[in-house]
């Protein structure tokens, strides 16, 4: 493709580019600034790595209109780089290709009274339980295991040794990474003469359309009804959801989050990493969780939370200069002890002696 | 089943039950109080869900003899309805049947030298290597691997993808969810010229009767000895347990916990989730540690700690008070420098100008 | 093998073994002080487990110059006691062997494209994709899936379940083990009208000679251009490493460390369990990071870092202690207000009531 062509593609979704350079030049790849070589376009959307336009091998770099860059590289102009560039790995790249099989009984084993859709790619090694149901065009990888009654969309995307516990629901185009399981039992006990006695968990789990799973996620079943995850969300690796949490629509959550049972969360939520969650509490719309946070109320829409336990960012900023300057405090406390006690000294001794306190 | 029925379950297990409504009334399933439908019984043991008791549709509810309720439910009254529901679960709906399949050395791998029991289920895709036994009525899930010389118990239940590691032992009625992996080597390595010398790990893993462990954990073989989980210990998903860690009887361990090698947790022990333990310490017997703790020290039998590094929960709850108090607090300093100096003026002003301090 | 032959197993490594007691005992195994059986030798090495040296049955222990030990035991004395055991578990026990089986085309799915070294291993069920090339001596267990193009140097271990994205290339000695992932998407997605559109992943990752990964981590291919593990790094298990980021050599991570996507970590580096990492930031060469701890900004080379956000231990350790007397100074400012309003009033008083403040 051209320059001309990339800025065309953008002009297509609505940004507008400003091309200084060569419209004709050909572009084969996007790289980093660092990786890139001739033929290559690259981008600059962190400042940070500015150092980098003036020794980049690129042939291009995508970039704002107010940063400066040296003048044999041809420059496309734009507002969000990094939109821009998102549109252009797109439109360059495109996404992953995924090798078709035919459906060969010698080497999975597909229930005879599953439903498998049109075009939908079996991979070799993969188990399809009982009453399966599975869209069309959808690509299941070697390992995976669909258990009984599970009902999965069109064009969903199982990377290898995804688990699927019965009556799993997948809407469509539903992506989950390598190793995921979903609707295993919850920890589900109750205490009986100091044992733990399991209740049942006989509920299930309910994944709406275009959510992306993360590589070795656990999502618990739940114990009664359904535990959900909400159209458009997008999980990294490493999740933990307890049995019976609802999360809501186009929602981030970075690796390591672990969620408890029974909590709500609202619609584009972003838990950052390692943010843990306490049971039967509410996540607001919009809300931020920051990084490591340990969420033990429920948070308002709008809220960015920090901390364990979490409470607002601007309190918890606070709070950490405070700690920081705890020293200087307990010095400012021992002078004052100090001056105190030296006053009283000079007061009593005005006083001709007399003991101040009783 | 009939209201009388359940009510007869509950009697049976030592509860007294007090039914207001239809003893011949049908139920068909348990669900909760949002989900339910007419046929269904719910239950109400958290108070938050108090306001769901006027919209539900269950035909019947358990709850505490206090609780008020509309007067078109039927009610099981009981002192502890989670206790009940639970053991309504389990009679009316029961726990997962596993589909039996007979052997089929075509989609299995099981090795010659393995002993498999009676009526065991090995599902296909399973590999199960040399000198293995397996009990009676297990059953092995797709996709799992059976090292070298493993002994696992009578009823144990191993759920897609879980890996046993050459001489692992599980007791009896165990049960591993998907994707979990007992007996991999731990960090063991000693620095040998800036590099890590790798230490073989040749201790191994034993898992004690009705254990039962999540999805995704990882449970590292002991370097020389064992690594071991107690009889009735539960854990969720997505927990790492260290090299010769031992763990005792009854636990409960959230998801993500994280105990290093060499610890020692007695029995009835509760870990709250991501919670971390650093390696040679004890935590005693009956001892709770809070969400998120980071354990640095010996925890004695029955305390329940919390924080990082972890200090006994009345301590860390005043801690945390205090902690939120400290902008007042340097406000208060700030005042009270302010006064003494006045205050020391004010005395130099009456000593008729002679400096306080020299 | 003899105490001697042990001794000449220390001495070849330079170390200088001092023995006390039998040159021709013969030693079956190594073992732990507590688990130790007649024909077993065993080692002392942290002080915490010194009273079990009077109750061990080995036959011999090795430990350091300066601690008693009860006169029936023979004795190997080192100055360092944990090396030398780690020497004499490698020469009695040796690391694991790996059973060979021939290539079997019935029970694995190798591409005819894909090119298999010399006496490799390739176990049933594994499934070999597109164009890889796998090393000489290699073993590949179980339920491992090997993307498109994957490059595998020589003698590479991959335990079962293991899962390679396309295009990821691991070094000689590369071992992996169960139910790891690597090379799946990280978390790119452009937002997009308040929802996630999909940033296609067209990066690798690249994995360097001797490097061992844990049981069921995520390591992410990088958007652009590679994640890279550098030579000689060893992770333990459930450690999540975002897309871009750059780990150098001979770094030790302990379980559940997590990474954010474009962190440069240095050589040497040792991040303790749950370590969590911001995205953009370097942690320089030999640093320390403290379990649990948060890492917001970049670390200085060979520093010790601890906290959440991390800082350096010194100011941890005083900030922990400061935070700990909270109580105690809060009590201090109070009997401070106190004195000082008595103060006020003695001073007022003797002015003949005339107010010390307007």
């Amino acid at each position: 493709m051209t320059l001309a062509e990339l800025c065309d593609a953008l002009r297509a979704v609505g940004m507008k580019p400003e091309l200084r350079g060569d419209p004709a030049r050909a572009i084969q790849r996007v790289a980093t600034l660092e990786d890139a070589v001739a033929g290559d376009v690259s981008f600059l959307s962190n400042p940070k790595y500015e150092k980098a336009l003036q020794t980049t091998k690129a042939s291009a770099v995508v970039l704002r209109p107010d940063v400066e860059a040296p003048p044999q590289l041809d420059l496309i102009r734009v507002e969000d780089p990094y939109a821009a560039i998102t549109v252009l790995i797109v439109r360059v790249h495109g996404y992953r290709r995924h090798r078709r099989v035919p459906p060969d009984p010698a080497v999975t084993q597909v229930h005879p009274t599953a439903r498998i859709g049109e075009n939908a790619t079996i991979h070799p090694g993969v188990v399809i339980d009982e009453d399966v149901t599975i869209g069309r065009d959808a690509v299941i990888y070697p390992g995976c295991y669909v258990g009984p009654r599970c009902r999965i969309g069109d064009r969903v995307l199982l990377y290898p040794n995804v688990v699927l516990y019965e009556d799993t629901v997948l809407g469509d185009r539903v992506t989950i990474h390598a190793n995921t399981v979903i609707g295993e039992d919850g920890l589900g006990y109750a205490p009986v003469d100091g044992q733990w006695l399991k209740i049942p968990q006989i509920g299930h789990v309910v994944i709406e359309d275009d959510v992306e799973i993360g590589a070795g996620c656990a999502i618990d079943r739940a114990t009664l009804g359904r535990t959900r995850i909400g159209r458009g969300t997008k999980f990294s690796n490493l999740i933990a959801i307890g049995h019976g949490t609802q999360v809501g629509e186009h929602c981030l959550f970075v690796a390591q989050v672990g969620i408890a049972g029974s909590v709500t969360v609202g619609n584009h939520v972003t838990m950052a990493g390692q943010v843990g969650v306490v049971g039967h509490i509410r996540v607001g719309d919009r809300a931020t969780v920051g990084a490591k946070a340990g969420v033990t109320n429920s948070v308002p829409d709008g809220e960015t939370v920090l901390g364990a336990p979490a409470i607002p960012i601007r309190e918890m900023k606070r709070q950490v200069v405070h700690i920081a300057r705890l020293p200087e405090l307990h010095d400012r406390v021992k002078q004052l002890e100090r001056e105190l006690a030296e006053l009283r000294a000079r007061l009593e001794s005005q006083a001709g002696g007399v003991p101040a306190r009783e």
